[in-house]
């Protein structure tokens, strides 16, 4: 009998590991719900016609493509199968696994543009499947947590939503006891008219790649790889003069302003953005922040942690034509998505998962003979009547088992009933951790765990 | 341009739609850890070799099955293309989406047997995929919300188990506030004794249709019915007669123990079941209730809405040899699977949806200049440092726009900031529904919520 396994790329989560992704989506879940987002869910397949062409060339050959039912033949012939995969394809195949939840979102919202009340605020936490090799980090199903404003072009132009995820960023990493991260921001206008100025238009990413070395390796490498590239060197010492002239942002703001005419409205919006920020604690000025030019069109985000090794754990912002692709124009919006399994690495690194998210038995009842064991199902109905979440050991076995069950299963204490304990109505309640123990009515353990 | 649209038998899940799902999901996910079963999540997608054999011919032309990455006809050759869609798919697809979360679950027992701590209970909440034909109330894309306790047989011989999983039903639907329905109880065991006795051996469900129809169309007709399958007349006369003899449940199981000398296993457990049960109410035992022959072996239950039509919401029961398809012996279990669409059709069609369900937005800031709204800003994140779910209308719009904003998205109060309102520290606060309007400080706007 061969032996099961799992797809590469794919995980099982056990109980502990299930519990901590738990109260992390819960986290992020209740910030979205606070800040007024609703929450929509999607079908985990699309069809073809709905993923295909909207994530690059390399992003179609990622997609999950899944076998239509039945004779999945009967519209293919001969020269299909002869010209290879890439034609046989689209006879048999016409649903695929979602690659992200944008896309499904834009068809969404273009599907249901007469039901939906605009601006529309919506979130959804679910996973999405791509056909990536597999390495430490990346994997072929994994979760996204996005939250999106979407509306009409107009409903945008005054830069709040911005600032209501800058705001909704630093709470959800708050409740997560995450303290070491900042969040960068750049404006993808800002970034194209300095990258123009320099004379590296059309290499935005390359430009980018250099600028975001100033920190680490200095102004004279930079130089060097902007050389490379065949940048002008005069006009990229005149930016980096003010960049790292430790001015204020609104002053930094206006200097490259006057420098660069082309994006006065980039600079305006940045201006207009940090000016409203009640506060600019954690929030990072990066002109070598560039996420997915082709797609933003505004201010752009991304959160990194600053004590561990880790890539961005979030990020986002501004686009224009969400749907556009779907046929309905003049559909703007600004979302921000979290990377749960990026965040779950850091939380654990850094020792930050609270105990309660672990396990959430708190009390095992265990008996020594079959009338301690009815004795027992009342009381542990009488601790969940209460939310206690407990539980009786539902069979006859030595004490010494049923202690071991409840120390593999972390569950914290162990109530025991004998006879003795029936007679007198009052139970030893021993907690694991510290051998203390104690000996309890049933009152006096509800009250007890009601406050724990 | 082509419309986008969804493959056909899966569903997007909108706003209020989600949130009532959720409040489902969370209730009876409450409940699981109540009684104490921890979380377990597998991928969407299994290896076909875990998937197929496991649900019959007919399950496995209902997997929905991916296509290998990249250029997936590099395995196959010209026979396997001419001689039809069974016999390519193996060369050009290793993987499906799961068809249920028992064979995902007994892959992973199997796999994670030496860190698993028996008797494991786990419960699992996801998706299922199904190629079946759509139709009303059935799906291609649907939850499944599943606990099991799975262990050596010895770990089951009491029939606690079965009291608890009982316990948790009516727990589950008690908090949804759920009241008309039945647990329908019969065991695998004695449902085969008394086919056997009738002389319907191997006629089982047969029988048991006509046995089902007894409240219905009377005995005369079950008796017509098993006669034409070439039942036994008189020893199913003397069966229907305890049946029907209106006696208590430990003596009419005592009375049928003696006439079927082969079901005494299953006799005795039925006894022990209803005698452990704290108490019977809502419980039914019905010799008709025939669930998944194959697959259980012992106590068998299914949970009916007795006031909508509605087929069953719930069942489960005792099984045993769960993992023996993968070389695993000598794993038995119990187990309970809640179906997520048919409760929300029966809590939505009895009105039973708490108002909390639907939106958590509270309240909606409105405003009539830039000024107002920016001191807006600050009130609503000191409302969400306080809880309380709040939205700030984001764009300078004529407050009757801002109004129906919050009437379509069924915010409930509305908030308003004048020149006046900032001047005074007083804000006007109108309840949408009752049309009730109130002057109150920061302070008192929270403490309301905080009640609410």
């Amino acid at each position: 009998m061969q032996k099961p396994s799992i797809p590469k790329g794919t995980r099982d989560f056990g109980p502990e590991v299930t519990a901590k992704r738990k109260y992390i989506i819960k986290t992020i879940e209740e910030v979205f719900r606070l800040y007024a987002f609703n929450p929509l869910e999607t079908p985990a397949m699309e069809n073809l016609s709905v993923l295909t062409g909207k994530y690059g060339d390399e992003g179609d050959q990622l997609l999950f493509k899944i076998i239509n039912s039945g004779d999945f033949l009967k519209k293919s012939e001969q020269r299909d199968f002869d010209s290879g995969s890439q034609s046989l394809l689209p006879k048999i195949a016409e649903k695929g696994l979602r690659y992200d939840l944008t896309v499904p979102f834009a068809r969404y919202v273009v599907m249901n543009q007469n039901e939906i009340t605009f601006p529309f605020k919506r979130y959804q936490i679910q996973p999405v499947w791509r056909a990536d090799r597999p390495q430490k980090g990346r994997y072929r199903e994994f979760y996204q947590c996005d939250a999106d404003i979407v509306g009409t072009q107009a409903e945008f132009q005054q830069g709040w939503k911005e600032v209501e995820l800058t705001l909704l960023i630093k709470e959800v990493f708050g409740r997560l006891r995450l303290k070491d991260f900042e969040i960068k921001v750049n404006h993808r206008d800002v970034l194209f008219g300095i990258a123009d100025y320099v004379g590296m238009k059309g290499q935005e990413i390359p430009f980018c790649v250099a600028l975001d070395k100033l920190d680490k390796i200095g102004m004279e490498a930079v130089l060097q790889e902007v050389a490379a590239h065949g940048g002008n060197l005069e006009k990229l010492g005149s930016i980096l003069d003010v960049i790292t002239g430790k001015k204020s942002i609104p002053s930094l703001l206006s200097d490259l302003k006057n420098l660069i005419s082309t994006s006065e409205k980039g600079f305006n919006e940045l201006s207009t953005y940090f000016q409203n920020l009640p506060d600019t604690e954690k929030v990072i000025l990066d002109f070598s922040l560039a996420r997915g030019l082709s797609y933003y069109t505004g201010i752009i985000f991304e959160v990194k942690p600053t004590s561990v090794d880790m890539g961005s754990i979030s990020g986002g912002g501004r686009y224009d034509n969400l749907t556009s692709v779907f046929g309905l124009s003049n559909v703007s919006g600004i979302g921000i998505s979290f990377g749960l399994d990026r965040i779950y690495d850091v939380i654990q690194e850094l020792g930050l998962f609270p105990a309660t998210s672990k396990a959430s038995t708190k009390v095992l009842i265990t008996h020594f003979n079959t009338e301690n064991m009815q004795h027992g199902m009342k009381l542990v109905q009488n601790l969940r009547a209460h939310n206690i979440s407990s539980e009786l050991y539902a069979e006859s076995s030595k004490i010494k088992k049923q202690f071991q069950y409840a120390d593999k299963n972390s569950i914290p204490f162990v109530l025991v009933i004998g006879d003795k304990e029936m007679q007198t109505g009052k139970y030893s309640l021993k907690e694991l951790s510290s051998g203390k123990q104690e000996s309890l009515s049933e009152d006096e353990i509800i009250n007890k765990f009601s406050h724990i």
